[in-house]
């Protein structure tokens, strides 16, 4: 296991996986496809595992590595997908080891090139479904048949898949709206589909691109968040304002570096997974960025400073005839952050970063102690 | 500036100026010590400037930071503490620059022995008041004139102080109450205080020692939880259970890794200040773990897994009659963490840290842009 495997963020757990493509090695990828009970990560949940036993990414609390490890082997040899149930419901498990309560289904697949549509909707800013068959008693669709249903785009499957089994076309056109809904949601569910001679299972693995971070400000307060976001996988550019230089050095951190005039801050790439994050310091030049975010798909503004000072941003922006809609008083975040009562600049950067990832899961960043009800929202209830 | 000053934590300022008076060299240690208005940071905060220019902590935006670096080089070669006032009020400044709109007071002095007491404090996990004249007519007392006041002890003067004048204990006698709460809270305010041929004003700086997190577990899940804490300044002893190694590599980010039976948990040093998480992922050692968790100081016991899983655990307490009093129930924290939605290690480590943040501060951690009334809850309005 990689030393910090667990600190590995999904965006390098793909990040891996489209090395392994381009690389042509073959590294295996496991993927929770279902969980009954409680379960350490939800369906959709990602490890890379290599032949000599590296991995990135964790799926279960570090006790299935060893079981993990030989079925990732065997996949390797065989080149051939299969899924694996871990039964962790036994008393002795309950008792002595997991803290988890349930049973997971892990798909275990060779990187092949079934990945690379998957692969190029990333780059393209794009989300997708990787459909796959985990169970089959239909003779001609093996556990491991693909297809890739895109966020937008026709239903019939690209050829382009050589190394596997793909999924007919008309199973594709029984799950091709949910697998649509999928991708949007970047969500992970298994559907039952009667084929002509059989039953299968199908996961739709809905696959969004990596979240970005833009941030708008030249100061030593910008490196802390920059940090924070990097370490949890967000994709940074730092936008200096004017007078800025272009300072990789002051950003180690940071995928970008631009300077530019803050009216071009659209031009850092907003689109609607970019966060955005204002805090130049300076009034005048914050204005001209906020206007700039607003005309763009940011699904979050952050602006740094007390509530006065945006008052006093709004009320000129209004004097210049621009009025902020609904949706736009929505996205600003101002004062920025959660609330976790600290003035230092290590912590603040913490807050706004706990932020982003909060609202990038519909979440109020409250604390989970004073809430009721489960904690994931999505079918299957989890361990935390 | 120090590439990464403003990632400096409040815990490694206090490493500097022990470091200073260790080694006898001499750094300029710049508080604010008042705020009129908004400002980037509150009362206590602290940065140190070196003669080389090199700095250590933030405490403005970092545009003040050419005077500072003036100011303290005076001081260097005076061997006097001044107080410096930046006023940013004027229009210039609020339009074009800091986006801060307030009067600060800076004092900026030596790293003489006036510090050592403080720094026996930190070191003995005792707080004190360190209290400093920041304006005087009383020719006998000059700016800069201190005394330390302990959370406990006597109110008469430590004579160690041989390289600055020593407040008379009439002074003292008149502000002791007052800087035994601050220290306990940490907190820093200005005080007026007639004296015989005079009046002062005196800063009282309320300094606590670090606050510690004992994490209990040893799987890798715990990696990005040391980091993250590290990260923020927390000093970190991760206790792997039994079976485990007090593997350093494991947990590079820790500053101590302790193998011992979960029953000896409070072996670990737990005291007032320390946040204690339990996380081994193994039903029994998680219980014993926090069975000795209860039995100490920590205001904040945090437990990984689902509501479920605690109620299984409190159930099996009950039944060998350890009862949960009101105050056990208000720390312990499970689920823990503030609700980010995510299930991926390394975003679960973040919750949990912030988490345990907005615990310190006595917050919440909801959104502040969903929450009405100024940030911070001292006298001083800050920016943010």
């Amino acid at each position: 296991m990689a030393a910090d495997s667990w600190s590995t963020t999904t965006s390098e757990v793909y990040r891996q996986i489209e090395q392994a493509l381009a690389a042509t090695s073959q590294f295996a990828v496991a993927t929770i496809v279902d969980v009954e009970g409680t379960a350490y990560r939800r369906p959709g949940a990602k490890m890379v595992i290599e032949s000599d036993g590296t991995s990135h990414g964790g799926i279960t609390a570090g006790c299935l590595y060893e079981p993990l490890q030989e079925a990732a082997n065997e996949v390797l040899e065989s080149g051939s997908s299969t899924v694996v149930t871990y039964d962790l419901t036994s008393d002795d498990t309950w008792g002595l080891g997991l803290g988890c309560n349930g049973v997971i289904d892990v798909l275990i697949e060779p990187t092949d090139d079934s990945w690379q549509q998957m692969v190029d909707a990333r780059t393209n800013r794009k989300a997708c479904s990787l459909v796959t068959a985990i169970e089959s008693n239909d003779p001609s669709i093996p556990v491991g048949a693909r297809a890739v249903i895109s966020e937008q785009g026709s239903g019939t499957n690209d050829r382009r898949i050589r190394e596997r089994t793909v999924l007919p076309d008309s199973v594709i056109a029984d799950i091709e709206t949910e697998a649509r809904t999928y991708a949007t949601e970047g969500s992970t569910d298994c559907i039952s589909v009667s084929t002509e001679t059989g039953e299968i299972v199908l996961v739709i693995d809905g696959i969004e691109p990596s979240q970005k971070l833009v941030v708008f400000g030249g100061q030593p307060d910008v490196r802390p968040v920059v940090r924070f976001a990097a370490q949890v996988g967000l994709e940074v550019t730092v936008v200096t304002g004017r007078g800025g230089r272009a300072d990789d050095e002051m950003f180690p951190a940071a995928d970008r570096v631009l300077a530019t005039h803050p009216t071009n801050l659209s031009n850092a790439g907003i689109d609607e997974r970019t966060f955005v994050l204002i805090m130049s310091h300076n009034f005048v030049d914050d204005r001209l960025a906020l206007e700039a975010a607003l005309g763009t798909e940011a699904p979050y503004i952050g602006l740094m400073g007390p509530r006065k000072r945006f008052e006093q941003l709004q009320s000129d922006l209004e004097n210049e005839g621009v009025e902020l809609s609904k949706r736009d008083r929505e996205r600003i975040a101002t004062p920025v952050g959660l609330n976790l009562g600290s003035d230092a600049p290590v912590e603040i950067a913490l807050s706004v970063v706990s932020e982003i990832i909060a609202v990038s899961n519909d979440r109020n960043g409250g604390r989970l102690v004073d809430q009721a009800g489960p904690i994931h929202d999505r079918k299957s209830v989890m361990s935390q």
